[in-house]
């Protein structure tokens, strides 16, 4: 699925910013492809872009409207279905990340039909993907894993990205889930796809490359995590990364959504390790992540400094201190022209 | 899904037995729940069943037709389509294993719906899964493992529950896959449900039970496998096995469809060990199960018998010599009334 650019967004009239989460990350990491925001009567979301009405999106070239929020349940409220409807008419794009598709909305569908317009459910995947084959692709792959969901993958992987580029790297974003998606404009929400094709979807992800290229994969739950580690696994095995950064979130004391405690940061490099190597046995460690947002800022720098000592691992916080000791290390481990 | 019993076979024209695959597992397991089978003209595969009409079979009682093969490319040729509305005409509901939703044929969809039967299509699930929630649940559970696909994980838990049950035990057959869904009558085919739900479908299938209740879990795939280790992952963390069996076929060099080489029984044993202790830190491996078809008698009892013997483990072929010592072992470390 390739998202036509730039987006319009759309944020309903929901509560408060926590509600515009994805609308959020697109703002943070793709500014540039958002030329406004369209909010209804009672929003209390705002991402800080142009207030727009559909008419005036479409005059400054907006192509997509992005559903970039969720309500209660994840629900489309019909009060929406009119204004989308409305957005194809003038000829937009829609994507959501929503449970429901948008053509199960006879509306909405029939509106599409019409107009011709693509409607986008990042939360669905009609591509007929193969089942994974595990033969090495040609090209460089990193994969972001972590101790629990939830914990930085994806940032990380967004922040790693911007600087390999800013230095020169031929890096590249790709998205297993439905924000990333948006963000990057393609991917595919890996925890959507039939169990039978997860690593099949992963190596569809990340198709073989020129050999100093470098996918950078947004990783998925954890391999510790009773309710998603055969995600985890199965994008492990489909993506075959040389590289690998764990992500983790020092304060947190059990898993998401489960009453199991959260694995160390060591037990995640092992078992990443051990599991990794199926398909790719130079798999290594290149650093750790942190997010530190629940301590202060001298805690959380001595904490950053105590982990990488303890690991012998570069360990930064991508959002307090930069990702710059990890890519350090990927230029180190891996010098333009081929592995160390 | 519960699918009616007793069930009519429909074999279609099939050029082979091979192609009644699915018809042929469930004669051998449940013989007593099917009252014939039908096939058209041309068909070359024999269940051995009473060949029936439509109206014989409804007045033997009959109550499910299942299609219980697979043409090539596994789509459903419009001449059986006639017969399957034919059999909803006359009262019947109708199962299918076909990556084609019966339903998705309006003939079909349109009977189904005039006559108020039901269409079952194993290969998806219509249950909303929850996720896997990783609490220990009550009641025992055993798991059949394997060095790749196809190695007899299927038969071997089948033949477990029967030698169980012969000597008493209460022993319940779970299927995770198609041809198991019709040999039991329920299930769910877990690599067709959507990967976030892998856990919490075999939650599901397997849930709370009294505390000498034996769960006899079909399992999928190879943690090796680098297309489906995902599905199996998931499904042991779901199904909390309290104990495994590993099922190797010993004449094989590389696993299905890749190029893998096939791990050891070592391998398996120690990874679904570290693995399954997430959710059940009591998983034990009780046995070894040999799929020895392609060896001779002689080199096959003596294989057995070094096979058990290098891993001080219990060991048998299910169809040669019966999985005695396996249940043997199982009533040694699960004495009734709790674990040893």
């Amino acid at each position: 699925m390739d998202i036509l650019k730039p987006y319009l967004l759309f944020l309903g009239d929901v509560p408060d910013d926590l509600a515009a989460k994805t609308a959020h990350g697109i703002v943070d990491w793709r500014r540039e492809w958002c030329v406004g925001q369209l909010r209804l009567p009672g929003c209390k979301a705002d991402c800080g872009l142009p207030d727009l009405t559909l008419e005036e999106a479409k005059a400054r070239g907006a192509r997509t409207m992005i559903v970039g929020v969720v309500n209660a349940g994840g629900r489309l409220p019909s009060h929406w279905v009119g204004r989308i409807v409305d957005a194809i008419e003038q000829g937009f794009d829609v994507a959501t990340g929503l449970h429901r598709r948008l053509a199960s909305i006879p509306e909405i569908a029939e509106a599409a039909r019409r107009r011709g317009a693509r409607l986008h459910d990042v939360r669905f995947s009609d591509i007929e993907f193969e089942t994974g084959k595990g033969v090495k692709r040609p090209g460089l792959r990193l994969l972001t894993v972590g101790t629990d969901c939830s914990v930085g993958k994806k940032y990380t992987a967004l922040a790693l990205e911007a600087e390999m580029r800013a230095r020169g790297l031929n890096a590249e974003f790709r998205a297993t889930g439905q924000t990333g998606v948006f963000i990057s404009g393609r991917g595919v929400a890996i925890d959507a796809v039939v169990a039978d094709f997860i690593a099949g979807a992963a190596e569809w992800l990340s198709p073989a490359n020129d050999p100093d290229h470098w996918d950078v994969v947004e990783g998925q739950g954890s391999l510790f995590h009773p309710s998603f580690a055969g995600v985890t696994l199965g994008l492990l095995h489909g993506a075959q990364p040389d590289a690998f950064v764990v992500c983790h979130e020092p304060t947190r004391a059990r898993m998401r959504g489960v009453r199991h405690p959260l694995p160390t940061i060591q037990d995640i490099i092992d078992r990443t390790v051990i599991e990794g190597q199926l398909t790719n046995p130079a798999i290594r460690c290149v650093g750790i992540a942190l997010n530190t947002e629940a301590l202060g800022d001298d805690a959380a720098r001595a904490l950053i400094a105590e982990t990488g000592e303890r690991h012998a691992l570069p360990c930064c916080d991508p959002i307090r201190t930069g990702v710059g000791p990890l890519v350090d290390e990927i230029e180190r481990r891996f010098p333009r022209g081929g592995p160390a």
